[in-house]
């Protein structure tokens, strides 16, 4: 990745120029609600350490993590805190990570979360940075976060105080810890994670931390919550089921309810700070993150690099005209955009491999959290134009995925494969990168993964329904496979992108195969309902069909997530090609025009998310991609906790955001074109590669009609520009 | 400790001259039945690790140890084994260690220890060696100890085979383990342990090992039980409650219910040899225990080393002219009286601290596992007299728990004080040894130690009593201490000691202090019953007092363990004292034996176990002790599994029998004194320091009237020795 010396000026100037910095239009509370699945917490960009308030356990929480699908450490309805966890996730799905919680307390030591959690008041969350008063105890916290270290900062009242570090609680399902007290200001130790999404649990695996306090305490201890022994000898185990406090235990705890606490007694107000690194690793190279990574600097010291770290991050992209609200909704897309994929490497370059079992190093950063069903639409494609070095960094950690455990990752968590939902995405993200210009990694090793994941038909983990799919063309509802329909429409923009790639390599018998195959879909077209629909085995249609089944992410027979209606123009390789199907454009924009009126577009989730933009294939329809663009931008997006429409699936729905805002989207993977229309915004500057810049100028509001478009001057002729046009062009101009 | 090169000498010569050696009356199952608590496994000389067959859980035994209060991990009667423990405890009276199961198999692998374990038959246990054949599997397992590694040789059948490291069952009643698979040859982990006799739970702590094999495994991997998830999310976990296989985990697991297991297909019946090391200080020190004792040494290595040490300690005594099982019984006696106190520390000298947290280091031997309530009676006497390097050792490793934390040891177990039974007996044990002559070691610190339990009034940890024992001279039934008559004894005899030990370092003052202390138990003299029973804080006996209420360890309000009959004469320091008290020797034999005729005395326990040899204090009743002693032996010792009138206690009752089958017995600790009466053998010979022979020959049938005996070829003329003189004799023979 080539240092961008051109920000480190630019971000000088702009302090100077600009009343606010990027940074200031961030609220990381949206996303806090509505089930988006952010959390305010503090997060240096794709940081594997992060610091986030845990208020999803005990007391009067609205929403209870054990009492429902709930995937978020916090959630901004809920009033009752137990403490901070120091690995998260970002918006997605399921419950996982969400361990190894502080807590500060006073008085006597309290280990049972029920009893140590309080209310709270005054929260505060910048890019960085969260900071909350705990009602029960008068302690302010603070925190900030590098990459791997999370740095907090309580400021306790007078009297006894206490730091308890709890391996107990947690938002994964997994259980098991284990730690080891090293000093009256050092614990160590491990947190099983894991079985995400309720899958692979033989999986399960270790995060590994050391903390350290600046402060040496007076007092420490170990807690451990046996369970309840049930056997005779019970009778004689008078603290059966009772917490016991290990005071001054130096030696290693293991248990599935197990802590650390060290205890103060302070003469007056007292800061402490606490340092929490974490590994993948081991316990050592955690150590070595905490050193090299934070040493003896001091929270404010952390605080203000992350915060430079961030500015420079989003001043990639400068807006201006816009409101206060559009711009904190814009900079906190893109900053929920830089939080997955996320750094799994240590300092030291090294990660776990996947499914190998042995400890792998890389040179540059080895990435994870790969939501590829989620983020092959478009979040890949804002990476590269955005941040190239990022997704080459992302391309080549996919492909020693591939060199470790034989596949190409389909959803990939910290180096587990949790085989979550279908389809085979990752070809289409490293296509797509090819495709717009990305090169530096291995194309043909890529090519070779792609042709593995699609050409294998038994126990392929990609593609498990690949043997009916190649013979057939479409999954058959007898082929348990989940979602039949939807993903023959998967596999379809998987073949599309090898197809693309093919041609690019030139490979011209592959891209025939693949690209014929690609098309496939329309086996399933049914031109009486005019959808996709799900088919039997010997090509009868599945009877009953309910296009309306599947809304709200219920279960039903022909797809995931979703229905007959969200499905039907998932074909994003092939627009032009079902509205053929369809009989032409009237017949296309009158179905689509219909899906929106009868609410059946689902902002919420991808399938059909790229549907306002389809408008726009149409000619003459560009009015209402306009309007639905921004009629969707204006109710579901906003500077507030409910302030996105659903999971942000690990910045997938932030990515749309921040297109939709912008003026152009892609809508096609592996198929490097935008469409275009108005953007949210007067003036966006994109600082690209090599100082280039790109400025996008609109003279329209937005979801007004747009009357013409010149590109660098010029009237360009049509709703669509190559990824390399307008990377390449200096200013677009909206009318 | 002295080299002692005569033994090793002797050794040579016993081979050529005796068709068999001291090992070969070595049977490891005496004291497997009847609550003998000891097991059948393999250990080498006060072995850190051993091996012993567990046969305690699952099954169709008779004895489960969640069923009761079961105390070893093996039980003769039982038939059902599930594996072999590598740290145990030997004849103790409470659950714990019995951890680090290996199991060989063969077939699939089954990780739950009801499916995977057998039947079994064909048993063979000799000291250090212990061999089984498994019915389910057609598995030889054969067993071997050095000092702080298990080894073992398993013979698989051809076909595939798998040898499971179980770290979730166990014979303690804590959880907790982790593990590590280092290669296919290899895991390494620790498993928590402790809270012994249900006391302490605090305090539970780890026991590492280091697990190698012979030959690399084709496949390995670990397995986890997690507990039943019993939240609303338990309906989308469909692994929930059962077990995980981690094919090939190289990390950390945790869990109350792991595993590891290593798996082989076999073209042929072939050996494996598992070498298990342990420390309870760390992993790293578990496998330099491992290089440095064993290496690539192979089982019959280190079964020859074993048996040659055994065969050294053993010969320490040599006894002819009895039977075969006379023999075997008195050799086995030795044995298992050379099983605990053991070392605790690793071969480079390091140790866990007791209440420090510290890694303490040691020149010599750090032992552990002190049960002195039972022990101060005559066990550490037979070690001053057999083994004095060894005593010396134990002292210092008493004397360092001193400096650690502050208070001499009363049941300690792994650097753990548990707390179990009452008294204040290590100063007993102390200033006896010193008083029999022991002196490598600082007898001022030990005074120091002794004078701190027996003044401190407050939150004294030995002797929680103190203050109204100093007060009143006795405990009162309103003190808030278990059996307060029986803990008055013991204090009295603790303060005896001290006393001795006072006149012998020349403070006359505090040896008056002391020896007036040690007679207060004539305060709950009660001369209408002729019994010492409980008394209230006001000076009035306590009513109803029934004289038979606590025998067979039953709880009543003045003893321990014991009823008023078997406490009474329990004053072994002041024996003449009590025989006035009762006003006279006719008095006191007629209760005498009244006592043993009534069925009152209970060999199974330590309290009144001195009795038979008190009938050598009133002139004219030798030949009832003579009765008596041979009685005993015949009744409640014998070649048998069930040859142990109970708990061994930690050689207690081991150290019993080996006295009374040698013609002497120390009946009044800290004054160095044995009464006589005739051996069980014809001739036994004792090797002690620096070649020196006592040769002990008796003319008599053991059990039969002594007429005389002859010291040195001249007429002694009591039925006591000093021991100085005992240990500078040539010769004692009864006639």
């Amino acid at each position: 990745m080539k240092i961008r010396f051109f920000f480190v000026l630019s971000l000088f100037s702009l302090q100077i120029l600009l009343s606010q910095e990027p940074v200031e239009f961030v609220n990381p509370f949206i996303g806090t609600s509505n089930y988006g699945a952010t959390n305010p917490g503090a997060i240096a960009p794709r940081g594997m350490a992060s610091v986030s308030p845990f208020n999803v356990a005990g007391g009067t929480n609205k929403l209870e993590k054990d009492s429902q699908w709930l995937s978020n450490p916090y959630v901004h309805e809920n009033v009752f805190l137990t403490g901070f966890s120091h690995v998260n996730l970002s918006g997605v799905g399921c419950p996982d990570l969400g361990v190894i919680l502080a807590m500060p307390t006073t008085g006597d030591v309290e280990t049972n979360h029920e009893t140590y959690g309080t209310t709270y008041k005054n929260e505060t969350a910048k890019a960085g940075y969260y900071a909350v008063e705990l009602d029960k105890y008068q302690i302010k916290a603070e925190v900030t976060a590098s990459t791997r270290v999370g740095v907090s900062r309580y400021t306790f009242p007078k009297g006894k105080a206490n730091i308890l570090i709890n391996l107990g609680l947690g938002l994964t399902n997994e259980q098991g810890g284990m730690l080891k007290i090293n000093s009256p200001s050092e614990v160590e130790g491990m947190r099983t994670v894991g079985s995400f999404c309720y899958n692979n649990p033989e999986a399960s695996y270790p995060v590994y931390f050391v903390a350290q306090l600046s402060k040496p305490s007076k007092e420490f201890g170990a807690w451990k919550n046996p369970y309840n022994y049930e056997g005779v000898e019970a009778q004689w185990m008078t603290y059966n089921d009772k917490v016991r406090i290990k005071k001054g235990f130096t030696r290693e705890v293991v248990g599935d309810s197990i802590g650390a606490y060290f205890s103060y007694d302070f003469q007056q107000p007292t800061e402490v700070e606490l340092k929490v690194a974490v590994s993948y690793v081991s316990i050592e190279n955690a150590r070595e993150n905490l050193q090299k990574e934070v040493g003896n600097r001091s929270f404010n010291d952390i605080y203000e690099e992350t915060r430079d770290a961030w500015n420079e991050k989003l001043s990639v992209a400068e807006v201006e005209g816009g409101s206060a609200e559009d711009k904190t909704v814009f900079y906190t897309a893109l900053y929920h955009a830089q939080i997955h994929p996320n750094i799994f490497s240590d300092v030291n370059g090294e990660y776990p491999e996947i499914a190998t079992g042995k400890i792998g190093k890389t040179e540059g950063s080895r990435y994870t959290v790969f939501s590829l069903w989620d983020t092959y639409r478009n979040y890949h494609q804002l990476m590269t134009l955005l941040y190239p070095g990022e997704q080459t960094e992302m391309i080549n950690s996919m492909l020693a995925m591939y060199d470790e455990n034989g596949w190409l990752p389909k959803w990939e968590l910290n180096s587990t494969e949790t085989f979550t939902m279908v389809g085979d995405p990752a070809s289409v993200v490293i296509a797509d990168s090819y495709l717009r210009g990305l090169r530096n990694f291995d194309v043909e090793k890529a090519y070779e993964a792609m042709l593995k994941g699609a050409t294998v038909t038994e126990n392929n983990p990609l593609r498990p329904g690949n043997a009916e799919y190649v013979e057939k063309g479409y999954l058959s509802v007898e082929s348990g496979i989940a979602g039949p329909v939807s993903t023959t429409q998967e596999y379809n923009i998987s073949d599309f992108a090898i197809a693309q790639l093919a041609k690019a390599l030139g490979k011209k018998e592959d891209y025939k195969k693949f690209y014929k195959r690609s098309q496939s879909y329309r086996k399933l077209y049914d031109s009486e309902t005019g959808l996709l629909r799900p088919k039997k085995a010997n090509g009868d249609w599945y009877e009953p069909f309910d296009p309306n089944a599947g809304a709200n992410f219920t279960k039903n027979v022909g797809y995931i997530e979703g229905n007959a209606w969200q499905y039907v123009y998932m074909v994003p390789h092939d627009i032009r090609g079902i509205i053929k199907l369809k009989g032409g454009g009237e017949n296309f924009i009158q179905q689509l025009d219909y899906i929106f009126d009868a609410g059946h577009y689902d902002m919420a989730n991808e399938p059909d998310f790229g549907y306002p933009f389809l408008y726009n294939f149409v000619t003459g329809e560009n009015d209402k991609a306009q309007k639905r663009i921004n009629d969707l931008l204006d109710r579901y997006y906003s500077n507030a906790p409910a302030g996105l429409p659903g999971n942000d699936d690990t910045g997938t729905m932030s990515a749309w955001v921040i297109y939709a805002m912008m003026g152009f989207y892609p809508v096609t993977p592996a198929d490097p074109v935008y469409t275009l229309f108005a953007p949210k915004f007067n003036k966006i500057t994109l600082h690209l590669e090599d100082n280039h810049e790109v400025i996008i100028k609109s003279f329209i509001k937005a979801g007004e009609p747009l009357k013409y478009i010149l590109i660098d001057g010029k009237k360009h002729e049509n709703l669509f520009i190559s990824h390399s046009k307008l990377i390449g062009t200096s200013s677009i101009e909206m009318y």
